[in-house]
């Protein structure tokens, strides 16, 4: 069945103002390699996933699954698999081109706020579903699905004032998701540190292209 | 050269109303495939896409391209290629499986929303991106960027009450980028038709999973 749908229409200097004070917001977001150990309360990013979870997704299949580890073991064991990756990655995987076009942001292998976050969000889409009879359920485009319902979710973080990461850990999906005991249909796409950002924390001084060279009309 | 980050911090109490206030406005959000022919500000158009564009991107590559197609006979080139290619796909290629998928959804390949909307913001992903010296540069997920930009821009559009559908043409790329005039780096990922709702829009009455289905804390 269909419904009705009228949500909330704003007047057109009401828009205007919106857009911009979004945009101001959202201009502010850094990815933040130093984050602050300090708490921060579940409650908060419980909100941000379920804002996630509100992604428009291939045929309704919401095919994601955000696993929130606070458990300094948990952690530490995550900070290690990550690690050891990560050294042969830099060492090998990625080759001299990747790496020194990585330079300027200055990462390696070392992952402190693995340990030091107090919340690691480890997103992991569902290659398929299983259906009440067993079988299994397609999930059509779910790495799209899965990565706008990310770009929601940093949207959310920023508005609260936390700051994360985004990171892709090559190699290390099966690992973490044996350690964190997730079904076969689910693959590691993102691992999130979240947190407040260290209060000497530093960000490498990019500029973002100007609106002209990312957006033509016609 | 690196630089000092401290964004704004919030009282806790504040965060959890912030990160509430932002979950009921993204409950809200709905594809939406009834849309007005009313105008929209086109300085609003602009800031929504300048949001997506502060997106974190693989290596700060911004491997993204907005085309927003106002242009009346543009927009119904537009839907005869898609109106085209999606038949085939719902007679042919998709299989009768997704066709059922879709069923409760009633979608189907006429799109009138191409002609009638407003806007059609047409995404594109640059698979890779050309030096000053010629050469081609490496765009480290490029795919998952842009979808990640995607979500923010579907947060800014609910920010301001504008509605879309998040489609993917299957097929319709090749065709989209020639009539679009866009280099062979760039391949279309996503259509989005936006404007208003139309005053009479319906929308299918689907529920979203619960937070304790999506998200596990350890
Ligand atoms: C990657 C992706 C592709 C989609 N493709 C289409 C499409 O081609 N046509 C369409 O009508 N809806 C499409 N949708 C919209 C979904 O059907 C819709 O998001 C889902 O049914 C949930 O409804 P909601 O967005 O109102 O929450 C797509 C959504 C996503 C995320
Ligand atoms: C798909 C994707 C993967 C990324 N992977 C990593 C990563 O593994 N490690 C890291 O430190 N940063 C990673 N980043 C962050 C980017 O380096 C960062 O977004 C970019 O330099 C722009 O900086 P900004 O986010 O502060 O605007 C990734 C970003 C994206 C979108």
């Amino acid at each position: 069945p269909h419904v009705p749908y009228s949500p909330p229409r704003y007047p057109e200097e009401t828009m205007a103002m919106r857009s911009q004070d979004f945009l101001s917001l959202m201009s502010q977001r850094r990815s933040v390699r130093f984050i602050s150990p300090e708490p921060v309360p579940r409650e908060v990013i419980d909100n941000v996933i379920h804002t996630a979870g509100t992604a428009p997704s291939g045929a309704h299949t919401e095919p994601w699954t955000f696993v929130v580890v606070s458990d300094p073991e948990t952690k530490h064991q995550i900070r290690l698999i990550v690690e050891e990756e990560e050294e042969v990655n830099y060492r090998k995987r990625m080759g001299d081109k990747w790496v020194q076009d990585l330079a300027r942001l200055k990462t390696n292998w070392i992952k402190e706020y693995l340990d030091v976050a107090p919340y690691l969000i480890l997103i992991f889409k569902q290659t398929y579903g299983i259906l009440p009879n067993g079988k299994k359920k397609t999930h059509y485009y779910n790495e799209i699905s899965v990565c706008i319902s990310c770009g929601i979710l940093l949207a959310a973080l920023q508005n609260v004032g936390l700051v994360t990461v985004t990171s892709t850990p090559l190699n290390c999906g099966p690992q973490l998701r044996l350690l964190l005991k997730r079904p076969a249909n689910e693959k590691l796409l993102m691992l999130l540190p979240v947190g407040y950002p260290a209060s000497d924390a530093t960000v490498p001084d990019l500029k973002r292209k100007p609106l002209d060279n990312i957006r033509v009309h016609i």
